[in-house]
């Protein structure tokens, strides 16, 4: 088999492997085999916990001393749907006037890609002596549960001795256009199930029945009365959405017994799980009062809000990104959790990649142009970080 | 066998019929033999709908002129639930300690076993020349869709020139002590169901879903903000409760497309189920203003408010009461709905039978010292109602 060099033939074949979480799909193996060819010391932990699949990993390393640039990703994707619905086959890797398609093409297998082909490029250019360390950390968990993924395997490196200075995380970043944003930070979340407590009884005969449904009305509005907070310097207003309301009492002339609501938080760095729980809490005693019997359930939350403090290594690539785009990327703390919230605690993250429009998406796509250029830019970066 | 007289053996007889909605059981038959041993002319029909059991109803009358009183009543029953629960089998009629156990025991086959007594009872005394007419109305269809019941036996005398002046129906209508409540009339019911429509999305991106929960809250609340009424005379104000609000959505990362909610209104004569709809749909409007888009769905209503007013009919049956019973009872128009709601086109109906604490429960019973009561008080109306 001839080498793997152009992001393009690394994308196509990357998404060749039909890595739906949890299988590996023979995509860990391909990035082994082309790291190792490259160079790098590669291993390969599986990882298992009781109740989950077993789950393979990756983790890569070239040159010994520091500073240690870390390239973060995952091989695993979502299913891909009905596969018929798709214009090519999801697990295809078809390129159609410029544009490959298939299910991670930007998420993100393609920003995986880019990170290899961009490490191939300056090791190419710099050969295996210039002075730092380039390591790859690559999971097959990102999209199923995230047990035996990244945070086990940053233990497994922790353990092993390996400590990172910065990170990249190639996850997909822009709305609509490469180089408009990268992610300095993410929100928490925190899931809380607040249930109601009535008595049960006929609708004829309400004052021997207690309805706890206009309990939840009140307990409910009152969580939503008023905003959290008013956002940060990096983060917008945390947010609470009710994502379901259920009594499930089918006879129109009983009054429930209980009534049962879950909501989700997506919060900034003013909050911890922990003072945001008490806040919660407070505001559904005051509106309770005497009246209202309820009980809250908070989910342990294992996605805290944190950000990458903007400095130099920030700096360094969005300055990529201009050179490259010519935007001035945003510096963005907004969408869902990523693995970036674990590995922050190892070393200061970013996150870029592609463009997530179609991402988890019949048709999934990604211009071949996108591919170049973001290989371009995470090049620049690794020239930047280790000056010649 | 020996004829059937008094209230006890009439009613052991009947709850040995296991005459579940819509099963006949033999408890028609029973009536059928007792009241043509009598003298009555009794009629068995049977009405039918598309979707519906067949049920057999039983129509009886003695006399041919006026004043015609009415004794209604149905001898179907709930199920009994979980046989081995009960303390004696539910069509057992077993008696214990001076109490009559069994399925109906207060609804109504107890009640029915008094009226017939009663009416054996004054036959026997007055013989058949008495200046006036006594029917007997009873259905097989009341606890069920109510679709092939007393609506139709109604329809099917009025018909064949049956006229009625006065009705007593047999129902439990007191609390907790015979001579307690009459009832003379019944809040109506509607039930509605409310959708609020937003869009589906992701948690993390509010911006670009529409949460219906929030509008749910916001309409919900509307509806229970301010009482419908203050009530009348002889009317509690009228109440809604909600009896569900479901959204059926597991996923806690994910905004949901709709929330839906049913609730069922009791009221008193100061509405229609017309005007009522009138106000609940202003309410919501005002609620949703703009920014909330939802639908309502109010169910078609065949209970409407009703009241039988106060007059010497309600007097006479008080009176009864009170001799019997030393109790003034109160005139109420509490509770579910019944039968009555459909004679009370017929003829100003009240309703007055035993102690209504264990209907539909595992046990039910009454003493047989009620039984005894509630035939001398039917007796003492029918006395008052024919002067001799």
């Amino acid at each position: 088999m001839p080498p793997l060099r152009s992001p393009l033939d690394l994308a196509r074949a990357l998404i060749r492997c039909p890595s739906v979480t949890p299988e590996e799909g023979g995509a860990l193996a391909l990035l082994e085999r082309v790291l190792a060819e490259a160079g790098f010391a590669v291993h390969r932990p599986v990882f298992s916990e009781p109740g989950t699949p077993d789950i393979d990993n990756l983790y890569a390393r070239i040159g010994s001393g520091g500073p240690c640039l870390l390239l973060a990703g995952h091989t695993d994707v979502v299913p891909p749907g009905e596969p018929g619905a798709w214009r090519h086959g999801p697990f295809e890797g078809a390129v159609s006037e410029g544009v490959l398609y298939g299910r991670g093409a930007v998420d993100m297998k393609g920003g995986l890609a880019c990170l290899l082909a961009a490490a191939l490029g300056f090791l190419d250019a710099r050969g295996r002596g210039f002075p730092g360390s380039i390591a790859f950390l690559v999971t097959g968990d990102e999209e199923g549960p995230a047990v035996n993924g990244t945070v086990k395997l940053l233990r497994w490196a922790r353990e092993r001795g390996e400590r990172f200075d910065h990170c990249i995380l190639g996850e997909p970043t822009n709305p609509s256009r490469l180089g408009e944003m990268i992610k300095i930070g993410r929100r928490g979340s925190l899931t809380g199930k607040l249930t109601v407590h009535g008595r049960q009884g006929h609708v004829a005969y309400p004052h021997r029945a207690q309805n706890p449904i206009p309990g939840m009305l009140r307990l409910a509005s009152s969580l939503i009365a008023e905003p959290l907070d008013g956002g940060t310097a990096h983060f917008d207003a945390s947010n609470l959405e009710f994502t379901t309301i259920d009594v499930g009492n089918p006879a129109t002339n009983v009054i429930p017994a209980d009534a049962r609501a879950v909501f989700n938080i997506r919060f900034n760095e003013g909050w911890t799980a922990g003072t945001l729980g008490a806040e919660i809490r407070r505001r559904l005693e005051a509106a309770a009062g005497s009246t209202v019997r309820f009980s809250l359930d908070l989910q342990p939350s294992n996605a805290p809000a944190f950000l990458t403090r903007p400095d130099a290594f920030v700096d360094l690539v969005a300055g990529a990104i201009e050179a490259e785009t010519g935007l001035r990327p945003a510096l963005s703390t907004t969408g869902g959790t990523s693995d970036a919230r674990f590995i922050k605690d190892a070393c200061p993250v970013v996150e870029f990649g592609l463009v997530g429009e179609t991402m988890h998406q019949v048709d999934e796509q990604v211009p071949v142009a996108d591919l170049d250029r973001l290989t371009a830019i995470y090049r620049r970066v690794l020239d930047a970080y280790f000056p010649a």
